[in-house]
């Protein structure tokens, strides 16, 4: 049996990708259109007052191609509050506008394979980036990922020392990026069908590409990393809004 | 031929996963809302009492994400029994708010791995764990699983001793969670797509996640477990329905 | 090249599995489901007497989890002759009320691995085997498998010695459980997406699980066996129709 | 580098796979349904005009299972042509009865493996190979198929050669099946998502069994062969038409 | 850790594949599809001038078989503008005809295996390369491709000499085809489900077939090329438009 690395948890994390149903939308009425707008727009407001009292954090992004047109990424202190913000957003009537394509159940971690933080409750540093407020960076990515166990390429089967050698060399990719690129790792062995959800923020999303592909070449990656689908898109404001719903 | 391990087995489950029609679901007048949940307050309340009468276990809870809104999980003593409750719950007003997206059919079972029960018909230990009433803990946690059979790693030619030395050092890593988690296996050879359903039982989600993690770097699951869909949930109660499904 | 083994085929088979569309079921007109109920009771009689003339056999039976409903397995001396029950299945009333998920095209098959017939046209026992009337027992098991084809397990590059010392081993498990369940094996090279499909019956559906999992654990199967879906059910009686679909 | 094989291209082709919506169908005035057959007959006989003429060749056949009901081959000269074919078809008040669940796109294909022509664009033999019109057999079987590039399997590293033996040694079981069943290969390497489609035809669909399997134990079957979707059915002809969709 | 190979990214590019729903086209009112055509004659005059400014290029092509009906091509030079033009379109009257299947997100990339540009924003051929006006040929086809990450076959894993030798050899085939297909090359790591999407623009579609064929027996393809889904069409001109939608 292999050392398994130990792990700090901090907030679950909600992805939601939805499409909206254009036929729908452009043959409703405008004034039922701005009703569903002003919806949106109270969840949008009412999800940065908890950003603000710090009780969790919400950003809305727009998705370039089939397999969204809007997408939500929730952090909240429990499961029961993601499952709320969730409920409550599918009895609105936008959400009548809108089918759930895919979503992505994870909770915010923190791996020791690097540094042990010793009292890690106590730490503020590490508290922030276990319960952080979501960049406001123009783009977002998002795919899922696992750690291979085919053959000669199992990762579970490495020993601690292996692992953690792999993980410092893809850490230091990582930091050359630092100020380009913000990554939020979320955990979700036990919560969906992946082992992590990665999750990157950038102004410039080439940016993406150039840190996704130069990682690939890095061994944890090339020998051990198994993707999940890629999904790029702009974040909405509430200034955009109006204009990519305007009918 | 690598001598087979001999199971005992209890009773059948069905686990019943559906997402809620939300569109229909407010579109609905008030009085037909409230007539499908006494409904689904009278199965519950049914259910309880087979429960009550040892004739099986029920629990409902709700899922956060795409997968599902509401599951519900049913042990009975026949596959006839089984049916009639999927049937009967399938020709109310509440289940036509409802799409069955997903479920799996198994058998509670326990292997004779780690200790072989002499007369399992008359040791009331091993037949509470054949008939168990279901936890009522906070959360739920779902996923079906296979042991692989791929070139070197193949579970099913490995000699009963090393799959005994396998599975005891994976019971350890469940023990240790005792009091945190209760684990309920099912299996599936010949009812289902994967050999086993494993579900868990906790009041803190945090603790499938540890536990299914620590448990991917034993040489059991590492090079021979295949995981299935992970599906999370929060448990419904009584009390809760009435505002999940409040417009 | 490895030597092939030859077989010998009787009737043509379709698995048929349909879900219901419970929402227009519970909707429709008493009047028109007992219309929808009795076409189906007609077409019971109507294959019993096909039986019954030695011109084919069919069952139904209802099925557990969302895959299906309700199935029908029919066995016809030709494909023009399935195909004509399905299509005259089709454009009934009760058909309106199912959607088609999934079905297999095969024939009933036996092959020369064990005993080699020498007149087998004449064989009445092999005859028997080839056009045979489905068991009526409680429970049905179906599934599709493969011969795998990968790296050194690769069954079609064994020698017919080989082969034939592995299906022997095989053939001794099923032959444990004569009495307790039916194995009809139907080949599908060349008419559906798997090599075989496998009907099992049973009055007790442990016994499927019994048996899968003890043959897991062969050669044939643990190194050489893919598995489809698996799909388990309780068989429909005219008696049992009325209250299945009674609202 | 492996020495690539030289191919000679004919005909493009479209198999072209659809459901009746038979809920629709049995619901539509018997006038209306009338009309779509009349279309149909009418294309049959426009398709029979295009043989006549040696400009393509066209077959309808039905299909057993969930697959398809009804599907269409057409070989036509160019893309343009089977574009068309399939547009004009798309517009039918028949085709709104119907849903286009699968096809395929591919090429006919002579390899050079076995003989090499001087001039192919001369030769008699080679050219009604590659503008063939389709057999008028009861049965028709698709699927489509790889060479596989895994390990040690890899047909596209092997030499020029190696693979010309096995795909002799493959011709030869073929040719055994001579006057029993035609074989059309297509090839779809860039243009669609398997590198060939084989189209078998013969009286007796036995036949399409027996062969696929007697080549599943020849090496390049055995150790190279990847198989899609299997479709088998019945040919279509002007008279079975009213029969098939009678109400 | 394997040396990365250095890219330069030019326009971004949608690929977007949409099924005309032809039932609902052909019940239409006439005046209603000429105005849906109308729009879609706008659009493409729109597009002509963006190209004509160089502000990006945009094709339309027909697609034969079940994955699309018509497909666009839209570069641009940000993630921005591409979603303002899927947006646009959604919102059409045509749009409300069409259901979008199928899409994907990619840069123009160009990858220095075989030459490094000095200053590559100052050189006007790489330029041209990076931000292309599309092709009016004939045919188009399109797919989405990785590099193998597979046991021994590990392109990731490769040193820079083995890559550059093998891209040098793949870079030779291509060559031996200029004049008769144009290929743009468009990396997806970051963006969607694989790493790279090819286009190829021709007159003869055998030249696709013929090309993607030769390449496959070359080791980079060989060993290390893995494929998605192949879409081959038709371009679309104003004047082709009139007939492929009239009824």
């Amino acid at each position: 049996m292999s050392e398994a690395v130990s792990t700090l948890e901090g907030w679950f994390a909600l992805h939601d990708f939805r499409s909206v149903d254009w036929t729908a939308w452009t043959s409703a009425p405008e004034a039922e259109r701005q009703e569903a707008l002003e919806e949106l727009h109270a969840f949008m407001r009412k999800w940065s007052d908890v950003e603000a009292g710090k009780q969790g954090s919400s950003t809305i992004f727009t998705v370039v191609g089939h397999k969204a047109d809007i997408a939500f990424m929730h952090l909240r202190p429990t499961l029961e509050e993601l499952e709320a913000v969730e409920a409550e957003f599918n009895k609105t009537l936008f959400a009548m506008y809108t089918i759930q394509n895919y979503s992505y159940v994870s909770v915010v971690e923190l791996s020791s394979y690097i540094s042990q933080a010793e009292n890690p409750e106590e730490d503020p540093a590490i508290q922030v980036r276990l319960k952080p407020a979501l960049p406001k960076t123009k783009h977002v990515c998002f795919y899922p990922m696992n750690k291979k166990r085919e053959g000669n390429d199992n990762w579970y089967m490495l020993s601690m020392e292996e692992r953690r050698g792999m993980m410092r060399s893809h850490g230091m990719i990582g930091r050359s990026y630092a100020g380009r690129v913000t990554q939020i790792i979320t955990g979700s062995v036990g919560f969906d069908d992946w082992e992590w959800g990665v999750t990157l923020f950038a102004d410039d999303p080439i940016v993406f590409k150039k840190l996704v592909y130069e990682m690939r070449f890095d061994e944890a990656s090339a020998r051990f990393g198994e993707f999940g689908t890629f999904i790029v898109g702009n974040r909405m404001t509430e200034e955009r809004l109006a204009e990519y719903f305007s009918v």
